[in-house]
């Protein structure tokens, strides 16, 4: 493994990452009206997008790292329908 | 410009896309009180180092993209820092 694999996967693992913090505070606070749903659904067509790209380049810390992105997202976005309320 | 790339460029405008619903909506409403802190910290680090990750694998799609999700990132971190309230 290159060194520059191990940053891409560094990079990686914070992008992919940083979701947890807001996972967290959903899941904590049950409150997730501030949080924009187009920000992942967006999100999530993208990196989808990502994993198809990183296999036609044959590079794995684009597709390990967006693939667990997606499963992040996908969550967050479970819990964001969850909680929302209804519109005042 | 390969179809690869044309991909690439692609799921980097909806993966930096995704984070203007959510800077619209804090701009509108001015409550960011649901949206982590830790998160949009965490995507800028991450992006900041993919945009190096780029540079090493000469990467354009990766370098411009993540270059602009930085800006963009940024832009929505001082929009939490401007909307902020205190801990109740």
């Amino acid at each position: 493994m290159e060194w520059t694999d191990v940053l891409g996967i560094v990079a990686g693992i914070c992008t992919t990452a940083s979701v947890i913090p807001q996972i967290r505070k959903a899941w904590k606070t049950k409150e997730v009206d501030d949080v924009s749903p187009g920000m992942f659904a967006t999100l999530m067509l993208g990196v989808g997008l990502w994993v198809i790209y990183g296999i036609t380049q044959d590079d794995l810390p684009i597709i390990v790292t967006n693939g667990a992105s997606l499963a992040l997202n996908s969550f967050m976005l479970y819990l964001m329908l969850r909680y929302r309320k209804k519109k005042k």
